[in-house]
């Protein structure tokens, strides 16, 4: 349980394919990255033009990553609730940079501009070993998995293009997308 | 539009059918009630218990009152955000009443026990006649409709069992369900 | 603690001066009635125009509830965050009724039209014997307090005008404002 | 006027004095940064503890920034409610970056470890000519202000360690902190 996180809700559109890893002992977690662009209104054109883009990186974990990577692709618009997070990592130069993530607490399909068959799952399936309450709607972000399912996919020292580097947080459970 | 608006967002269950209407003008409404439970941490039995639900009406606009009809049923879970109103109406005994009720501006099922398969609408079919932006997520919120699709089903002076009586709201187009 | 509470952030004007009370056991609770005014764009005269305000009832515990008492008067313009509860009590006539209020947890004046001087409490002091935990700001909303400062104000079966009679709520902690 | 942006409050107390600078055409607008920390249950000893701090940088314009600098120094917990803004800037290596910024629409200190003494400010001073609306809570985010307060300070060329830089947004109104 947790008390005085930062909680937010961000509607927009999914910039990629969610992406489904499982940890180790078998838990799911999803990432993806959400676009949320404001309109306002142009005086001159007396007209609405789009602002820029706020772009936040969201993870979702257990049985809500299964969902979510079955049920929504690339462009689908999202309504995302959960905690602003700040992650620090280091690069390969050993320059220390902080970006700021969503831990997801809900997600759905935005049914403004769609419809939705909605299939309940059964909840005794529970793929990921992982436990999955049958929790109120705010508080249990994944704590306790202290496992990284990206850790044999990105090997100490490794990384492509300066983006990589591993988490310095003391949550184990956030892998390093 | 508008500004100052209280937004909030609301995560829970139907506790009905949405039920869906027609102005006179051809625009869709939907109107259905969210049950949110919060869990308590019981210190005695040291278990998680369940609060007192919060129950909150909520009016949906056009098209996705027509997505929102289509694609939630009773008891789904759901993730809702818009603007919390004040709606004040006369019983019939001549008693003025307020409620606080939510105008969605967006809804979605949640993922977090479902999976749904989500189908995109044309834009140009916009079956009420009323125009669908293509909006950002805020501040539309159904302005501009003068028209009550619970005009005739609610004859002045009518009403069944205490529920009746008229809004007072300087907003016509919020109807009295 | 709590999970799943609908959490709110409200900015507005306060109708009244806060009214502070104690429980027998000594716990400060405050109640106020705060008026949020959305403004919106009226398209004929191309002039911003006030819309409906929104009135929500608000209680707020302990040392913060002191604290409001002292510093804030009727007119002033504060940001309050807090948790979304609904309330059920019974009319005189034996008549179920609903109302949904704000469980404070953070409260301040608002700095966008109005200077402040802030003066820090000891924490020591705790004047209700509450006890004040160093708290984060998400969780601690008053659980625990099982007596009713307006216990002697509203005896059994009085009140005024319609507007007593008791909570039904399971939490004894909600006095009946 | 804006729809469609990410709202967000956030609790937390400011890691310095906020800084207040004017634009050449007189606007003032202060920036500050905001450190919440959430707390969670340790399972193993039932203690409650610190989590990871997020830190958000925040700016606020015109009047509510000459309050905020008169009346918050570094330590003081606040309540801040905005929107959330990507800044993209490029470094003096030609390197795009990307950070999450918080736009204030409202801030005020919290009354839960203090009281404080509120002064209304008459409205007609408005020191920076850059009239202040007598806006709802929402939108009015210093749109409109095309001056720079830190272009003198921060030549183009120069700058220090590298968090130097010039915003590649389209807003000139976001000041390169």
């Amino acid at each position: 349980m947790a008390a005085g996180d930062t909680t937010i809700t961000v509607i927009g559109n999914l910039t990629d394919d969610p992406e489904l890893r499982f940890t180790p002992s078998g838990a799911a977690v999803a990432k993806f990255r959400v676009a949320s662009t404001p309109r306002f209104m142009d005086r001159q054109s007396n007209e609405w033009k789009d602002g820029e883009p706020l772009f936040l990186s969201c993870t979702v974990w257990r049985q809500a990553a299964e969902n979510v990577a079955e049920s929504l692709q690339r462009g689908a618009r999202v309504i995302v609730s959960g905690r602003l997070k700040s992650r620090t990592y280091e690069t390969r130069e050993g320059e220390k940079r902080t970006v700021i993530e969503l831990e997801v607490d809900e997600i759905g399909p935005s049914l403004r501009y769609a419809t939705a068959k909605v299939q309940k799952m059964s909840r005794s399936s529970g793929g990921g070993g992982g436990g999955f309450g049958s929790g109120g709607g705010g508080g249990n972000g994944g704590g306790g998995f202290n496992d990284d399912p990206w850790a044999s996919a990105t090997p100490a020292g490794g990384g492509g293009g300066g983006g990589g580097g591993r988490s310095s947080s003391s949550f184990d459970d956030e892998p390093p997308f």
